[in-house]
């Protein structure tokens, strides 16, 4: 393999860069799963999980990829031909109205166009249809990683509960948790979706659902076939700080330092307005660009990743390779309908001003080499908005936060 | 917490002592999964796990424990109702069966006294009279990790061939593979399951099926629900170094260099001697402290793990304490029927002869102070065979290997 | 402490950015230094240094700081009250020269303003006077850290030759070594002096002293006082791969690393290459800030770090307090008589094109938060330069260098 | 390499095992040494080392090994041609007496037969003898890592203040600090030398001087030539938690964390305990073995390392060749005139009981193996101390510790 020096740009919209702490964290020895160090760690770590998602139900962890917390959801709380209301928001809210079908539920998939979120009248007006409600839960994807929407949680709760229906509510949050703020409690979600490799700032191989006692009443009628993804023997063995089954406990052991930065040492306010921040900067360097934003509502801009849309005739792809060969960066690339024509600039997880300055340089000089029609710019425009938002916070008063 | 100086003694039959140059691996930074690093990396590993299976077939490695790759193995190729054969060896045979149980296939389990392997007879008396090949499965754990007591998979394999039986046959190598000799495609294997923390030197987290052409064409008509286990899509992606959701991309660097260890480095005949050797001096050590080995039968010893029984009256739940407490010492516990009856000693995994002694140290002074009968010289008794072994080997030549 | 999410930029001119395959080195379990393992390592790492020196002649390496290694030039090649004729390139060759008097020998300083580098002419002329070879020594230093002032030894060399003085020619490489082209052998280099944490990529910790037949001569008539910085009993055990007294093992792991990086993987005309194209790009930079490069003779300027001047009035101090506290990234201080005078950006060491932006970036933004009277676009030019380098390159030859 | 699978057992006296917790620190990313966070490490680490060395006056840290304070504690208190008296305990002690004549004082060497510590007797007759107080320092290494032998300092303290003599008083504690009882205020000592690889269990890269009033005055009128290793810019520097020159920042991330373990929480006082226990164990060994323990005055016998005598006509390069060959463990060599004679088993810094015992069974069967003379029942011996120590102590109080 080539020698590229320094260190490589980690800017797909997760895995995110994990943090050297954290690193650290997971190389330690591995314990016994069934002996005190363990049982204290893991106590630690489900306590910090429901600050995360701002919950006081449990929170469940598998040693899965955020995938397997998807069909955890839906095997936990569904019967064969049970009908889901889904929400076209990209795709990824398409892979796992995917999985419903493939696993046996009859998804019922609100067409969307891709650039704007899940829209709460359509599911008010969809729900209120449904007299005898049939649809047994609305699933929505708060983030769409492959287009940096975010939908609006908590107006598609107000939306259900117009329409007065008793549909649980399963929000896939892999995207967003602990980088865009998120409540599982006030806003009455009942399964929460999480994988470890965003906004936790930790290898992938931990997913996460919290569950609501609506969802484990649903639970106890669901008759879809469940043995590993089953929150029953879960929610009763975390109770002692076990699990019953081998636990992946070197990415606990991570997940147990990256909880305290989050948490602790940054504080989960000043998490979000970071990535807000981030995520306003790259939008200015966009539109100085000349390029378009894939997200058409600016009020469900995404704070954890950027979608740009390539000028027509351009490609992503050759334009993602000018970018990794040339500056040892990597992007996100557009996924299924968006293939060659949107990239992704993620700026989520443990990240800072000049990682992002660094990113946005990065694909400035790709534009150009990769003869990307686009004015240049982009990267003053971010250090316009960067500097001068600082210089408004008081700067040191900014630091100190 | 209180301070414990020095290295804690993690011999509990898996996870197992990971090689310090395997936690280093998996501390690097985390890359892109869809970009050319990971696909590198990605097909060295899949090439190599091949090697370790003893298989041309696929292996599919899961983001999950070794529960994952049970529940993987039979969610591929069951359809609901099917009737699986499976063989009540111990504790983890009984979890796997009632596994089997939640999933909607219906196991029948070969009663067994847990002291004692598989019983290959048995197996083929139950096939014969399987007229219509209700069957679809056999299914049987190699290694029983709670008893210390290892099947006979070839002779397995034969009995069900004398039936001319077309069950597939399904077989759990969690505490075996890369400990004990094992050959997936010369023993007619259809599934082998098997899971990263054993003698594979990783933390958690990994889990794997071998999966033979039969296994595949099984898959095709099989009809229980599956999606994040479904191989389809994994063997799909695979042939490009590719998976269709996110792997767990840091464990994956741990597993690249344990296989070069394993296969290149130590090799595996060395390997599997090397297991046997400790086993060897384990029982010694065990014999001479006037204690019963708990498997009953000498041809099913494993070289994996030790199960000793208590003597009358004695707990195995204090003497481990004790161990613990003192000796910073861990063992595994009895399991299900055998708690408080039975302990065990791992001896598989990065292990050598002073740590095997130091061990065989920790758990004769354990004996003295928790008050447990016993003779001494059960440390003395293996390192007459260790030394006396060596010296046989010709010394320097068995180091050289 | 306040949080600081991400990674802290170091663009200090060293401690340089530590590669994490290095770091990983480092924290291998320390071994035996009288052991076959530590043996083989040590005569790989012996034989590496060499290529970097670009020398035949031993490389003795001390577990020290850079400034031992200063020390060890003088004291194993000097008796008390030689002359040794040293020259005021910045602050690094007046603590040089202070050292050299508290040692016991005499030093001649040639005046110097700091913005130009050791001029060849003067120390002809100087050794040309010297008619009774009073002087022992000259002593350059080739990469002024304090200033960004490279020396051009070869012209120093040829000097001396033409004034025939057969003084030795010490030359310090801290902060060039493995960034700019530095010959030992071809420049007739007595005794070159370098530390581990600049070019070399490891933390602080080691030191070298290169060492030509002429200087081991000198050597065993000097009376200098000297025991562990003694070349006599280094040179004669390394000659086996030992070490007269403990050496840095774990340091040493780094390097055995870092070598193999720069040498094999990178190649060091790559390496040289690189630093001179980042050192362009930060100039450029600069002056469309509107500021002064301090270096005054472009001939001279380093490839390691790039000194820039405040306006009049500005002061460095609070403007790297304010990049520091906003923006996470360290630059180096005005030192000596150039406090808060002038700052420096390091860019040398494990370095690439987007690490390099984050820090323009940075610099940039804390000159408009830190009020310093600038213009804006040191970014922008710094991004033409090096994308319109990389397209003249032929892009992706350059990549795959 | 040939292949070694487990942990190697380093039981040389030095480089002690290294604790991962240490290891890890140690490889986090190098910092600005002139930066807030650097500074407040320094003033944390150089609080918490008199804690260790038990003073209130300074401690001064050399990036370096212990050798170079051993020159340090020379340099800065000497002047050309004084007198020092020093004593032969062992090849540390003749080493550090050889360094004092290179540096150009004038050792009188007290001559011992290595068996037995520095005679507080014969001290006092010396000194009581030199009316003039020619001699300006009385240097004793309190514990010889070579033999295994403890000097007693507080005595030799009360016989030079019997002779009422003003020489200073310089011990190297460079195999006792942090393993043996120390306290360098109460015994009056004026220069304590140690160094990072023994007690505080890091790798070899930093030591040490404590530097008494009394030493620092001497140091004002010192005229050996000392630029390195000067106390007084260093002390200077360190009051704010500044070095004059690069420190070895990595290994002081390490060092905090040692102390850490040591002080707050393991405590010295265990520290010290837990050392004693493991020397009487081995010494029991020893004694079983029917070998000799090498140190003849059982109230000198050392708490960091056992040396043992072979047999007539046994070698112990042969004997230790066996042992790392056949069972990954490295022993400590016989030194200088003790070559070939003497072996030596290091069991200070982070160990505990079972790694003594892997270690003593090592010895046991690598005695067997290379034949030499011996009974068995050593590791018999040591752990019937270990488990009856315990009982004594109350088992789980002494864990509790």
């Amino acid at each position: 393999m080539k020698h590229r020096s320094g260190r490589h740009f980690l800017q797909i919209p997760g895995p995110t860069n994990v943090p050297d702490r954290v690193l650290r964290a997971i190389d330690n020895a591995t314990v016994d799963h069934r002996g005190p160090e363990f049982q204290q760690m893991a106590k630690e770590v489900l306590a910090g999980l429901k600050e995360v998602f701002r919950t006081k139900s449990p929170v469940v962890i598998f040693p899965a990829s955020g995938t397997g917390a998807w069909e955890a959801a839906l095997v936990n709380t569904l019967s064969p031909g049970d009908r889901v209301l889904m929400y076209e928001t990209g795709h990824f809210a398409t892979l796992w109205q995917g999985m419903a079908s493939k696993l046996g539920v009859v998804p019922e998939f609100v067409e969307g166009d891709w650039r704007k979120g899940a829209d709460p009248a359509r599911i008010e007006a969809r729900l209120a249809d449904d007299r005898n409600h049939a649809i047994k839960a609305v699933c929505v994807v708060h983030n769409e990683t492959s287009t940096g929407v975010t939908s609006r949680i908590a107006d598609v709760r107000k939306a259900i509960d117009r329409a007065k229906h008793p549909a649980l509510f399963m929000v896939d949050t892999i995207s967003s948790l602990a980088s865009i703020d998120y409540r599982h409690d006030e806003w009455g979600v009942d399964v929460t979706v999480a994988g470890s490799q965003k906004g936790l700032m930790l290898p992938p191989g931990l997913s996460f659902n919290a569950v609501s006692d609506k969802a484990l009443a649903a639970a106890r009628g669901a008759k879809l076939p469940r043995s590993y993804w089953s929150w029953e023997e879960m929610i009763a063995a975390n109770k002692d700080g076990w699990f019953p089954y081998t636990p992946s406990t070197n990415l606990l052991y991570g997940l147990r330092v990256a909880l305290k930065m989050l948490v602790e040492e940054e504080g989960l306010e000043n998490v979000f307005k970071r990535h807000d921040r981030h995520a306003e900067a790259a939008r200015r360097a966009v539109r100085a660009w000349g390029l378009e934003i894939y997200c058409a509502n600016p009020a469900e801009y995404s704070s954890s990743l950027t979608a740009v849309l390539m000028p027509e005739g351009a490609s992503e792809i050759a334009f993602r390779n000018v970018v990794l060969e040339h500056f040892n960066l990597s992007l996100g690339s557009g996924l299924s309908k968006l293939r060659d024509k949107v990239f992704r600039i993620g700026h989520l997880g443990d990240f800072n001003d000049l990682m992002l300055c660094g990113t946005l340089c990065g694909v400035e000089m790709g534009l150009a080499l990769a003869g990307v029609p686009h004015q240049k710019g982009g990267v003053a425009a971010a250090l316009d908005y960067l500097a001068s938002a600082d210089k408004a916070a008081g700067g040191t008063k900014r630091a100190a936060a």
